[in-house]
């Protein structure tokens, strides 16, 4: 077989490949990660390439516009290789944290950067200190007596007994690394040493000895692993502050938009291990930032705490994910022991823990588990929901007797990935956006507040409800062919433009088309059906409804006007909704602080029954009567009929 | 610095070294191990070889015979390499399984093999059922449920529900490593399963999980590791049965004789890690060939037991031993958490597990504990003592109420070790021996009935005993000069001989001398004294013991008349001793064969009290008086004077 060189620009990286090979692949191979929400199969056209020089052969798509393809710009995933080449990658078709201008890469890496204040949860239904503070790994600073001929029992039992004057602990671990170094540690440090206490699946573990008081300094992260984000955080264990805060795409992404694709692809060649590193690098790289922004010695990162769906934590742990998805819809474990965090890769103290947050089934993992408890939805008297807008749309509905979840695929369009100009809700996106009704004219804010980059899922919704409130969409999405300076008419369909290229930092119009409405109006059909049927289900009226969190990664200051508006969510009291955020980071950071809370996860998961959208035959004649803007059934909606 | 060739033979192994390094040091490097008992001070005279050709410098010393120097044999610690060298190792100096000759092989890979009912506590106070069959792993065989939509709980949530159907388990723990396998091993097996649970520090581990049904395959080992010989037992855990037994020599004596020359070793460069693989080398081989033997998978072995004393029990798992040798003598640990056999470099099934016996002190160990525990003397009314024979000459005294010990350094001749024509209790080894009173003939049995090849601890006691009777032997131990042809001069003293070469294996006389009966006499007196001063230090009289267990690898068959008449064991009624054998490795079978006896054990550790011999000043005293044959104190031995 031919072979030939394909250098990829801006990376300056080679790779020798086979003829014939498409360069979605040999970015990979080169280590290069590029968008592509389908999975390689020419449909979301997020994987844009430029070929510099060079044959390639590709396939007819209409994802490409004539001035895209007078530049030379082909999808990466429909086009292969024909002989030596060079490739440029441009940014936004880039899953990539470091390969990009310094500026650029500065705006992406802060992303949404939050002090702890902003992100404590005062959305919770519950107080402030209701978890003990006791996180996943505690640190002790010891003085032993030192042993003479009346003390003379050994070192390891001399450490136990130490520790247990202090705490009432019954069965204590201990691995034969730290026995081994205990002599040494014990007599060098004079007897005062620090010990790091894990909790490991119902006993004790002695994660490390240190010599000397190293007990102020002990961190931890929390994670969101979400099918398309993932968000983590820094935390110092002892005062519970949190010291920082990352989002980046999950590089999975180039493996497919949602779980099924990437379980599919987990069969393939090395597609579990190829997974498995997508996600396991990026939390390298976002602990290996947040602990350089902070000071912070690696070594004294002692435990790692996940929150993810079944999936995303299945790929985490480099288990095979595939009956996930074959009937009857078996995970290999909803409670996974906690383990060695370098079992998994995550580079953090090579002692240092790792635990999950407890899921229910196979499409509702231990990210709603979080936050239920974020929320206290397990709490309350009344009858609550909790929506998490992402990739998968999750409904949990209950109180404090009962709690029952369904998980709809909502694609990832809330989320900002798979539209023209979607973004996740870091600094640049456009998150709030208002439409004058007499010239069009619009107004948007961006986080950040700098030059608009592209539009957040908060943004997206907003602009659909404003474009319906100012007749410029039909309630099935189409965009009404009127005569405008922001409306324009290419190849697919309409196009509204949200800001022009003199106002963008990307130098590129911001537009939103009908491919995008589609999309979100699908994404929206799936999240308000499985709620309805919920509802439904269990027999009650919406208006028994006394909460409705709204949690997702969608921006941070959702319009829930708008969002009823476009029919995402029930048209109830504006006082009973609570827009909460990433409730899953905000559950898995109270769970990293406190074995308490640790435990009440395990209870909720246990509580949490599953009803299965999938076999359940009214929720098809939901979703379809929700495929309008806000719905078919306009009764559903009294504020927006008004 | 100049480098030379040393080639080993029959080995036909080569090394290059530097010009002045020890012989004894070259063959370490090539891999073999010569006996050693000082640890190369020149004292012992164990370590001799031939210089077949080349150039050396040696040493003077007082350990070879005119005709031994004649014949080219050195001292392998004095001698240096000068210049590239042919040495010939006789199978005398080595301790070695598997480079001698066919035959020679054959007799000393054999062993003390004892069939199992041979080695069943008969000896033991207590009955044969005491312990509840609970072995330290344990397989189950599993038909579990296939999931459907009605029950759709995970693959791990579902194996333990299935377990717990059968066993009440709190905490159980799965490693990752297993959970990756889960999904498709269920499904590959058809919902049939093994699964293997280990009993690891309080908890309950599944060590492996297997497709089909594998529970009639468990086999453990369990080991006495000894300062001179390690003994070892191929168990079947499902029945109880033992199905071999092996012993060899710890190859550490290559590195010191007793505990203290191998824990300054230790402290050498890559001194720890040499004595660890020296134990762990011959554990391995032993287990090999058991496993061979017995047609047995080594994935089928799931776990080990160790007793030992403390120093051994470090070195097993390269914890630095150095503490324990220096003021006030403190172990790193004496409770070992149950680790994974391969974290101790154990061959077994690579998921097995590794537990040991806990002990005591530095000095009292988990040998002791199995042997108290074996015995049952911790469940006695009346008062009893254990004496253990071994290297280290362990005493314990009690009953129901209390237990208290005590530690001396006997050093290794009634293990065979350190004596002109000793050997352990092995194939050829003369164990009982009767003299002649008129014509001072000897009769001897040796173990296996076969040629004699050397004497065990358990003949020695018989010559002493027997030539004192018959008036060849003064009280301070010297030969008396009595023309005879079994009586010889040599430049170092009398001898006395036991055997001539015509009636040998080895084709050499075999003979005790007075540096051999000095020797023992030492050894002999450190037991008694131990005894004598634990038994005044709690204030009894000896005619208060009512049983006394006589424990050690001397031979099957200690002739107690012998012992006493020696004064190696109190002057006590006959009916009240039982030789025990080994005691340690008896225990360690209890405590592989049941969780009971592990928890028994870990009481009985925590009840024996420690003490100190070497801080008493009353010792010293009671072992000066007890140098002669049997005592300087004849009253104590009335039954020796009549």
């Amino acid at each position: 077989m031919e072979r030939f060189k394909v250098t990829f620009y801006p990376d300056n990286k080679t790779v020798e490949v086979e003829k014939g090979k498409s360069i979605l692949s040999c970015a990979l191979t080169a280590g290069i990660y590029i968008n592509s929400s389908c999975g390689g199969e020419g449909i979301c056209g997020r994987c844009k390439v430029i070929v510099k020089q060079g044959q390639v052969l590709t396939q007819p798509t209409g994802r490409l516009s004539i001035e895209e393809r007078r530049r030379n710009v082909y999808l990466a995933c429909l086009t292969t290789v024909q002989s030596d080449l060079e490739i440029e990658i441009p940014p936004e078709s880039r899953i990539d944290l470091d390969k990009i201008s310094p500026e650029e890469l500065e705006l992406r890496l802060k992303g949404l950067y939050s002090k702890a204040e902003e992100i404590e949860p005062s959305y919770s239904v519950l107080g402030d200190e209701i978890f003990v503070h006791s996180p996943l790994a505690t640190k002790l600073y010891l003085q032993l007596p030192k042993p003479d001929l009346q003390d003379k029992i050994s070192d390891l039992e001399r450490l136990y007994r130490q520790i247990r004057k202090i705490q009432d602990i019954s069965i204590m671990q201990t691995g034969l690394v730290n026995i081994r170094r205990l002599g040494e540690i014990l007599r060098s440090s004079d007897w005062k040493v620090t010990v790091t206490l894990g909790k490991r699946n119902g006993t004790t573990e002695i994660v490390l000895i240190e010599p000397g008081d190293t007990s102020k300094r002990n961190f931890g992260f929390c994670f969101d692993i979400g099918t398309t984000t993932i968000s983590g955080q820094l935390v110092d264990l002892n005062t519970k502050r949190v010291l920082g805060t990352k989002i980046t795409y999950n590089r999975q992404a180039s493996f497919g938009s949602d779980v099924i694709t990437r379980i599919i692809y987990a069969k393939e060649e090395d597609g579990l291990e190829k997974l498995h590193h997508a996600v396991i690098d990026s939390m390298n790289e976002m602990i290996q930032e947040l602990i350089v922004e902070h000071k912070i010695d690696l070594n004294d990162v002692t435990c790692v705490l996940c929150a993810g769906n079944t999936t995303m934590i299945h790929l985490l742990l480099k288990i095979d994910p595939t009956y996930i998805r074959i009937e009857p819809y078996i995970p290999v474990a909803n409670f996974i022991p906690t383990i060695r965090a370098a079992e998994a890769g995550i580079k953090i103290n090579p002692r240092g823990l790792l635990s999950c947050v407890p899921g229910v089934s196979s499409y509702v993992g231990g990210d709603v588990i979080a936050g239920i408890l974020s929320c206290g939805l397990d709490k309350m008297k009344d009858l609550g929901i909790l929506i998490d807008i992402g990739t998968n749309g999750e409904v949990v509905l209950g109180n404090k007797d009962f709690l029952i979840s369904a998980s709809a695929s909502a694609g990832p369009a809330f989320e900002g990935s798979g539209l023209t100009c979607g973004m996740r809700a870091a600094r640049g996106a456009i998150q709030k956006v208002f439409i004058d009704k007499e010239d069009f004219k619009v107004n948007y804010a961006t986080i950040g507040q700098v030059r608009p980059l592209g539009i957040c899922g908060s943004g997206y919704i907003d602009i659909i409800s404003q474009m319906l409130d100012c007749g410029l969409l039909e309630k099935d999405g189409k965009i009404k062919s009127i005569p405008h300076k922001r409306i324009r008419k290419t190849e697919t369909g309409y196009e509204f433009v949200i800001a022009f290229k003199e106002e963008t930092e990307s130098g590129f119009d911001l537009v939103i088309n009908e491919a995008d409405i589609e999309n979100i109006k699908r994404a929206k059909a799936a999240i308000y059906s499985a709620v309805s049927t919920l509802i439904k289900h269990v027999g009650v009226e919406f208006s028994k409804i006394k909460k409705l969190f709204v949690a997702g990664g969608l921006g941070n200051y959702l319009n829930i006007d708008n969002a009823i508006r476009i029919g995402l969510l029930p048209d109830l009291e504006r006082n009973r909704f609570l827009f909460v955020g990433n409730s899953s980071l905000a559950g898995s950071r109270h769970i990293l602080l406190s074995y308490d809370a640790m435990k009440k996860a395990n209870e909720i998961a246990r509580k949490v029954t599953y009803f299965e959208l999938s076999v359940d035959t009214s929720y098809m004649d939901e979703y379809m009567a929700a495929l309008f803007f806000p719905h078919t059934e306009l009764w559903r909606f009294p504020s927006v009929k008004t």
